[in-house]
């Protein structure tokens, strides 16, 4: 019997995990939950679309909710909402917040023997634990998260709100010289504005004071202050042709020192290069969809993040022939 | 209470374990057990040295069994021994019988209540776990692994043996263009001829027919016969001043592709670069030590992969700790 997967929400996040479902044989999904009007909701693959509210009423026909929110407002509430009456697995990313989230969701998951998995994706995610294997095969060394190139949603975002700003894209770029630096082991201490740049490609309004934008992006605390950050205005055109992407991608730089001598160095670098960040983030989810379900089999409950999944949960494949042919 | 750590065996994995076992604050190296007489061995960071036959009357001192011995007569025999009476660790790498081998292991762990985590390092080890991680998230995909540049021991002995070489070097080197073809997603069919090249440093008797030592070699089956190989000739002193080290790495490569038309490209790739191939193995052996001894205090028995084993049980950190700094 296939895994059933109910999509709650369908932005970029539910359209990725869509698509990825489509292709797992294992699974299959039951529906896009949506708070929108349900008629209003077109799915690409022709899956059914019910309104979130109807989710409780099909306990039985759900084995894993994917929760395909935003971090901000969403997922905050929905996540230990669902997790009370559903294995849930979400992405939540606001890095500050996540043990407080975890514990929400722990405490509802507990209380309903559920099996959660959250912060799932690449960054939390899959950098969480090249960060946590580097840390602990080289403890005697430093780790280093480099994004880009790639677009932040955020930091675009952040630029929309300046006042006579109709459009803009963001791309975070990871400086060569840093990088170069970490990987030949020197283990630097690098300022946010040594590791990365901050590229802005803004559409104005019409007439508007293009001096006054750029220095108030530039301006702008921790989104754009501490970096080295250049704006170039383009037409609404210019950005639909050339910035359409949702590029990202990034790598983590573990260097550490063995022997008595600590003489011997060694550099790991797990790096991803990602066309499109939204449908890699769902894919990922998909995977730990998979693992959650079978936990909650195994009889597991609570909330877990990638630290916690035993690797072979998350693949469609069987544990022998896994360790026979990748192992 | 320290993790009590033995160490079996104590060729260059075990002075590496040694080494790694001194900077780990929860864990302590209980001594070195060889086969030697133990007066002949001293160690490098003046451990006790004990007699192979006395590590099963220190049962209640040890926690965990390191095993640092070869795979291809040693650890068939010595790993399923010893988990038959404690938590071992071993760096198996014969690929192919690696299935055989975790089921020798298992059946005496399973029997004396023991864990067991066998073919720990980079490959087999992170490497695998690389495989599964990509495969896992990008399972519209392929993926590849290119070893090099380093040092392969299995080939500088094949090397030795030939009639007339007195030592030998032997260094694997990925294929720059095959690399590249790679990462672009073309997700191409390679042979090992295209993958690698092999270059061997060879010190010859004095007189020795070169020539015919260079056409031995490059016809060996399965070392190079299928590969494009250089031989240099070099003198003993040579060797020594230009190849005395024992580097190593590679990386793991998947391309996949994600999105209901397949349309947008992934690049997923793990990479090593290593001053000290055994140093670095054992500083995954270690970490591993960490993972067997927590498993078996929470009850689990039997023989597990890397695969298997939950990454949060690598770190001396504690999960809260590990989670609010990492994830």
């Amino acid at each position: 019997m296939k895994i059933r997967v109910a999509i709650y929400g369908y932005g970029n996040l539910g359209r990725g995990v869509e698509a990825a479902l489509a292709t797992a044989e294992d699974m299959e999904a039951v529906g896009v939950f949506t708070r929108r009007d349900p008629a209003t909701v077109k799915t690409v693959t022709g899956l059914p679309v019910f309104s979130a509210d109807t989710l409780l009423s099909m306990k039985d026909k759900v084995d894993v909710v994917i929760l395909c929110g935003g971090s901000r407002t969403d997922l905050p509430v929905q996540t230990p909402a669902l997790a009370a009456h559903f294995n849930v697995v979400d992405s939540f990313d606001t890095h500050a917040r996540i043990p407080e989230h975890l514990a929400a969701v722990n405490a509802a998951a507990l209380a309903a023997g559920t099996c959660a998995v959250v912060s799932v994706g690449w960054d939390p995610g899959m950098f969480s634990l090249a960060r946590l294997y580097g840390g602990a095969i080289l403890p005697n060394g430093k780790d280093y998260t480099f994004w880009g190139r790639g677009v932040s949603q955020g930091h675009s975002d952040a630029i929309r709100r300046v006042t006579g700003v109709v459009d803009a894209r963001q791309y975070t770029v990871p400086v060569e010289e840093a990088l170069a630096a970490v990987r030949r082991g020197e283990e630097p201490e690098l300022t946010a504005r040594q590791k990365h740049t901050r590229e802005c490609y803004v559409v104005a309004e019409a007439g508007a004071d293009l001096a006054r934008i750029e220095a108030e992006i530039k301006a702008m605390p921790d989104y754009f202050a501490d970096y080295d950050t250049t704006v170039t205005f383009v037409s609404a055109e210019e950005l639909r042709r050339d910035h359409a992407g949702i590029p990202h991608g990034g790598r983590v730089i573990r260097t550490g020192k063995t022997g008595i001598a600590s003489d011997h160095s060694h550099v790991i670098e797990y790096s991803l290069k990602l066309d499109s960040n939204p449908e890699f983030t769902s894919s990922v989810l998909v995977a730990y969809a998979r693992a959650a379900y079978r936990m909650s089999a195994e009889g597991v409950v609570g909330a877990k993040t990638v630290l916690d999944v035993p690797p072979v949960l998350l693949s469609p494949k069987g544990r022998e022939e896994l360790i026979a042919s990748l192992v």
